[in-house]
């Protein structure tokens, strides 16, 4: 794997191999449970990515900015799914990428927006539209038993938008850490979701989506029964955070930000590497959960963790701090000196990748080059 | 301000009646101590805030990336400090900026990588070098009574490298929040500093520069004999961890992010807007300070604090979570409707400008598009 060391540092490295292993992984899981798998791609905002999730068997797309949509669009993909609830002011820009046939679907929770999705259909193709459900507590949705969930469904239906059903995600699978638990979120994710759908129906609305997801519990489900579609995203590349939700091994993390070793704090067992925070992204997920990695985990230059246990305890702007689990570990500047090259896991991958514009994309020791897009 | 309501959201704002009073103060504090001052350009990477510092007074730019070196030295920026120890490999690069006129500086803290400087001197130009003065023990540096001071000195100067001085940077400073121990660390900073300078001066080796800086040190400090130069770049926008450290005031932060109101949880008093953790960064950095902020402080649109007190509690990538600190706050759906615009003030300045590709620059009610370059 030579070609690493031509790669300017710090760099966002994707190891190949591993990237289809998970999407092989999350695709199968889908496909015996018997529902169509719709992948998050704000993770990589990569459509070289997207080309090997469609490949495997995805069938549309999510997204989590009109810009993704836009981009993607521009790629090929022409059925995405915008799960934020929209602010009505986008719905204009949302309305172009219809009428230049883009099949996008758009979210609400809120009867001000229904009304505001009606009000901007112009043109014979009316919006489509799901309606977000909250079946966890942790951020947005309105409740599967809440009297507005009918209200928001007739408006959209009356007024002439294409209700589509309902959508969800279990957010709060990222807080657990045990198979049971994971189990038991995933069931009342189906579970409420299903139940907010059969009201639709009950009330003589449409709603033939029932849209679910999130990386831990679509890897826990055990049964997805009245559950059409399922979405997630950081699966894909994995990262230490799920690690420690335990949906995945740390040799399952297929993103790492390749750096190089600047200098060395002796006294204090310090190795200071060239990718700092504004590398690896400010998130400290890992802080909370039971095993902390700091700004993640060092590894060779095969993606292997260094067997001392080196990880970066602190990160400045373009310095990161490294320094072993075991504190025994002498001769820092023979083992690593300053030149040497390794790649660091992330605790989040959707914020790591975010810090950067391109992917190394590494497989059998060929490097390509992978654009990602960001902003709004 | 009404064109504030024709930007998309989430976006970066610049407060510019803010930033030119952040940097009058900070270069007229410069001329009274009678040093020169570099700011640290690595907080906007953007030419129209630097020309803006330049205006002033401001004389030479200090950059944490080879990429920002490029790209200010491509707008005419030719006296440039990159203070970051270099990787080795990096000298090609920054041999490349010299052979076309830059007056690049570079750094080094270890006796590996003045001689990786010394073995990479082509031609009749020798790299301007600078040693990295360890004077708080926070990150990187020898330290100034260290005999490798001396040794790194001698191989630069004996080598053929033009040894220009010492810097040093008092991270340390980030974790204080009384003046009187800014102030004490502000002359450690610069004490250290010229001892180090001293000694080499005693050695019989050149050291013009004695160069410090960090933007509480540079606002504390009382006097700053011996030294030649001050760096820093965060007091060019503030931001509430700099509210904490006591060296600003709320109003005079001078980046925020655009927001639109999406949705509500009624319940719990929630506000849900578009810019999560994406747009303000991952950064916590007030979560262990005095007053925790969340992820941001909500103002209205002409950059007041919502009088309620709302906050930035929780941040999904493209969701934020606004609750307000009074309680009592109810009917949030119509002082707040869907749709309504707001500005969030970051915790960390350097961290969510990183997020964006532009800054909306405001003043007197005119906006205008500044780029901001990110990347390495």
């Amino acid at each position: 794997m030579t070609s690493l060391l031509d790669i300017e540092t710090p760099a966002a490295i994707v190891d190949v191999a591993r990237m289809q292993r998970n999407i092989a992984r999350m695709q199968d899981r889908m496909n015996a449970l018997g529902v169509n798998f719709r992948p998050h791609v704000k993770t990589t905002k990569c459509t070289d990515v997207a080309d090997r999730q469609r490949a495997a068997g995805a069938n549309g797309i999510t997204v989590s900015t009109l810009r993704e949509a836009e981009a993607f669009f521009a790629a090929g993909y022409d059925d995405i799914l915008y799960a934020v609830c929209i602010a009505p002011h986008k719905l204009a820009r949302a309305r172009q990428l219809r009428d230049r046939g883009c099949r996008l679907t758009i979210l609400v929770d809120s009867i001000e927006a229904a009304h505001a999705v009606v009000e901007a259909k112009t043109g014979r193709d009316p919006f489509e539209v799901l309606i977000e459900v909250d079946t966890d507590g942790h951020r947005s949705g309105v409740g599967p038993e809440d009297a507005r969930l009918i209200e928001i469904a007739d408006a959209l239906h009356t007024g002439g938008a294409a209700l589509r059903g309902v959508l969800t995600h279990a957010g709060n699978s990222y807080e657990l850490d045990n198979p049971r638990a994971l189990e038991r979120l995933a069931e009342q994710e189906r579970a409420l979701s299903v139940r907010a759908a059969d009201r639709l129906r009950a009330a003589g609305l449409p709603c033939p989506i029932v849209s679910v997801g999130s990386t831990p519990t679509a890897l826990s489900a055990r049964a997805l029964d009245g559950v059409t579609e399922v979405r997630c995203g950081v699966y894909v590349f994995f990262d230490l955070f799920m690690t420690n939700v335990g949906v995945c091994a740390i040799d399952d993390i297929a993103l790492s930000v390749l750096t190089t070793v600047i200098g060395h704090q002796h006294d204090k067992g310090w190795i200071i590497v060239d990718a700092g925070w504004m590398a690896m992204s400010r998130d400290r997920g890992t802080a909370r959960q039971s095993h902390d990695y700091g700004y993640g985990v060092a590894c060779d230059l095969e993606g292997h963790p260094i067997k001392e246990g080196l990880v970066m305890i602190a990160a400045n702007q373009e310095h990161g701090i490294l320094a072993a689990r075991d504190a025994s570990v002498l001769s820092l500047s023979e083992r690593f000196p300053i030149g040497t090259r390794l790649r660091i896991l992330p605790n989040h991958a959707c914020a790591t990748g975010a810090q950067f514009s391109q992917y190394h994309a590494v497989a059998d020791d060929e490097t390509e080059t992978w654009i990602r897009f960001n902003g709004w």
